[in-house]
């Protein structure tokens, strides 16, 4: 019968296998292995087509919780295209790129203590409040420069080019080129930065500027593959991008731990999107409901390739 | 000891029962019930605090799943002072103001055939596409009226001040003066719309403009309040905006299914905000880790005064 | 078009309505208020089926939480036919029926402390060790007076014989007559009681001594419905029952949190069920994903009858 | 400040890289990836401290998803010295034993269509109603050899001798001399071939009988250590054997994806097992709230000696 032609094959641990070896041995298994494994051949093929244009959506405290340098080395090693993230996580990579630190802490705090002692809290991720002075100082000569009309896309260009830092995620996007959309950036310090700045100073950015060169992007694709990590605005910006054009994705992944049956669109699955055509019919696609925190390490280890 | 004064009571089920019955059956009972109960009592002493300014975070896909007159209903009581919300539920708030449907269906569907019956798929809720053709019909002469610089709020008043809805949450936000935000209102299909409409006439909506006002609001209220539905952007952007001042928020609800493990904001503890100071050290908080289409209305149900 | 029929009709909330009115709001709405109006249809209709053998599955710790009453009140309006629980909510309803508290705490508590003050945590209820005390000496003698050989409901009947306490769940039970099955009653506190009275006297417990009683019911009932309440043994041994007769259930419903997607009995969805032929292939089922302790009082009162 | 000593570092994904080399990359990571690394901590201390008794606790559908010959080989490793687990493993690990195979379904699948054609679901598992025939077949004379009073841990054990594959985990139990507890093997379709069995021949499996090895093991232990998949029953079963002891937990890791605000075992902190007593006050604990068919192999992996 053809249901039954694919035996669940059980996994093997074996001395020193590699992160790739062990994806492997997920190819025989069901629930999050066998999703993991999918997302690996998907994600697999995705960049190893010359003609996919790659989106990479970004949302969760990603950056605090260490997962920077992956993303920067994505984009450097021109897995990213187009990058849609948080303004969260650009606040704490332009906090990094100043030499500044995020610090280990415990989920089972005082907060009211924390507070007292000036350290803001990221579930067990720890930042001095200090840090967003520094952050402030930095911010206040770049804003100086900026032309008065311009778009999200170019703010962050714009403070990209003015970091020293070769791993930050802003910085790499501006050396490599890629777009980073961040469609809600007022909600961030980021955002309050600006409404300091736009108390003595003219400063003007234009929601809806970037549109056009994300549509045209999208237009001008011959294939297109997206990686979303977390959901939120990043996951639907990206996918909604695609319906003004004939096209659809051919290629997703989401790593999620939202759920579908709250019926938001962070957690609705990568099914729903082909009803809205947003997705593709004969695209491949999958949603590992796990922490992307321990997945996205694994599929990038799992398709990092020697001459990177 | 003093760890033992409150035992737990049973609740008792009683013929015709109120909404407000069962929650005070809720006062001694544990898990979510009694966290129901506690944001049952801190919202009814925050609206009945005439002194403190009421904030309301809306995410999540609310208005396709019914709770669009609750949310009107809530502004035109006077138990909304600023509204923050997604781009998606003020694009389906305008599709049913034009008395167009959203309907019910099925999350188990084929979503590949909904695409070729042109119907779009929200969990269980279903959209016909067409329904869309009608919204940039009702905005393009809308979009040809704005001044050519303003703020998001003004876009979204100017669209509110258009429809002719009385049970629209941007048509009663508009005509009760409560000012709306929407800091990513470029990821949903008015974000589309705008790029349509750029493509041959100007429009220059500022991202930042719309911080002043809610900042200065945060200033002039002696005590805020929040309360948030699902998370996302609104829950951020709302308690951000006390970060600036020397205030924190008094009373906070969020009813949610996200959870805290992943890092994320969405799910993050309103305890967790109090080590950023946007949360009061001695502010009374809950959050319901349960459907919010059941709790809202639960709640909403238990302080519905007579007069109203 | 046959998938647009039934539109989404907002909610409206009035004052003082009745948590059935509210359901009955619930009706044109969807996502989880939408699946537990559905419930509420599926559950009225249930019980008004005279020929449907009611069973009852309650797994979590939804004794402590302060649900005792309203299971008991249920077996008494005569709602329950068959009950399957676990071996923690009898323990914890036994202490109860001996007049003794749990207490409301809070989850962010020093476990190590309250260890020191021999406080036991169960989420956000305390319980004093020295309950367990008493909970020996109330079983000692009543083990005294066991047969020698019984099946786990036997044991179960002896015990609620004994107890002084119409709002016990085991008592009821005992009164009306409805059999309680506990398959990993040795996973509980009853379960070290035994190991200590085996010490020194004999006691053989059947494992399999009460499948026939339940079997036999399962063939006898004309129509057969199921409330599962959390999932874990209750939910599996219930629908398993079924397997080995020619019939399935005619009614099912779940309330939990927990997910499809890590493969596991409890998040299971009821069709995965349909597969295996333990639920119909024309039975109405739905599970509601929201916090029992809110959704299990809003059935029971939404169809709580006048002359109960 | 001691709150801000150990920065988040980045982790950095190289060509090749090992799962161990992976897991020491997350050691400067938060969220998800840092209680993973800690578990590998944990799970590494636990398995080199010659003096530690090692309980594992499996639940969820683990043998279906593939997950059978990892701990077939933790065993044989000596890595379990008591095994507790659900009548569906092992059901599941008697089948493949016989040679069948669980096969690779989807889990958006037509529960009725595969009813008519006999295949049962697990989530995206499908498994042949056959098998149970079989399953049956091997049972029945391994039934009649049993003596007529056993333990649920001494009918697992005949079973377990009559298996022929090395791969199976009763078998490798059997062969490692590892006591295998089951509390509720009723609840599954073992139970279903007792019921059987029962109708014409005696069989008396004590269900208590089974407490005083394990509760002797937990006296003898000089420390104790518990890795739990998943939660359910073995995990309470486990972590109570120590209630009645003076002793309680050194090491304790969990992998779920169970959440606390539920109140139920399963999702409960291994902080609060610390109120009990069942985990030690300063024992080492992690909970991973991630897939554990990913975590469990990556742990196990991250661990394996090149002499095993």
């Amino acid at each position: 019968m053809k249901r039954l032609q694919k035996p669940i094959i059980p996994a093997k641990i074996t001395y020193d296998m590699t992160v790739n070896q062990l994806m492997e041995e997920f190819s025989g298994c069901a629930f999050g292995a066998g999703r993991l494994f999918e997302a690996r051949e998907i994600y697999s093929e995705m960049i190893n087509d010359s003609e996919c244009t790659k989106f990479f959506g970004l949302a969760g405290a990603m950056v605090p919780a260490g997962m920077r340098q992956i993303v920067s080395d994505m984009i450097r090693d021109r897995k990213i295209d187009i990058l849609v993230t948080t303004g969260a996580n650009l606040v704490h990579d332009i906090i990094e790129s100043l030499g500044l630190h995020h610090y280990k802490g415990t989920e089972v705090a005082d907060d009211i203590e924390l507070k007292h002692c000036a350290i803001n809290r990221i579930y067990d991720v720890y930042l001095p409040e200090e840090h967003f002075s520094r952050f402030e100082e930095k911010l206040k000569p770049i804003f100086l420069k900026l032309p008065e009309i311009l778009s999200i896309n170019d703010l962050l260009s714009h403070i990209g080019g003015e970091l020293d830092d070769d791993n930050s995620i802003l910085k790499s996007a501006c050396d490599m080129d890629v777009p980073v959309y961040c469609p809600a950036i007022q909600d961030s310090i980021l955002g309050l930065q600006a409404w300091l700045f736009k108390q003595t100073k003219p400063l003007n950015v234009d929601v809806f500027a970037d549109m056009k060169g994300l549509i045209d992007r999208c237009y001008e694709a011959k294939r297109t593959g997206v990686f979303i990590v977390g959901g939120g605005v990043p996951k639907n910006f990206i996918l909604q991008s695609m319906l003004v054009t004939p096209k659809s994705f051919d290629y997703a992944i989401q790593l999620t731990m939202d759920r579908p049956e709250t019926g938001g669109l962070s957690g609705a699955t990568l099914d729903e999107a082909r009803s809205w055509g947003k997705v593709g019919e004969n695209a491949r696609s999958v949603t590992v409901y796990s922490d992307a925190t321990i997945t996205l390490p694994m599929i990038v280890a799992a398709v990092k390739r020697g001459n990177e």
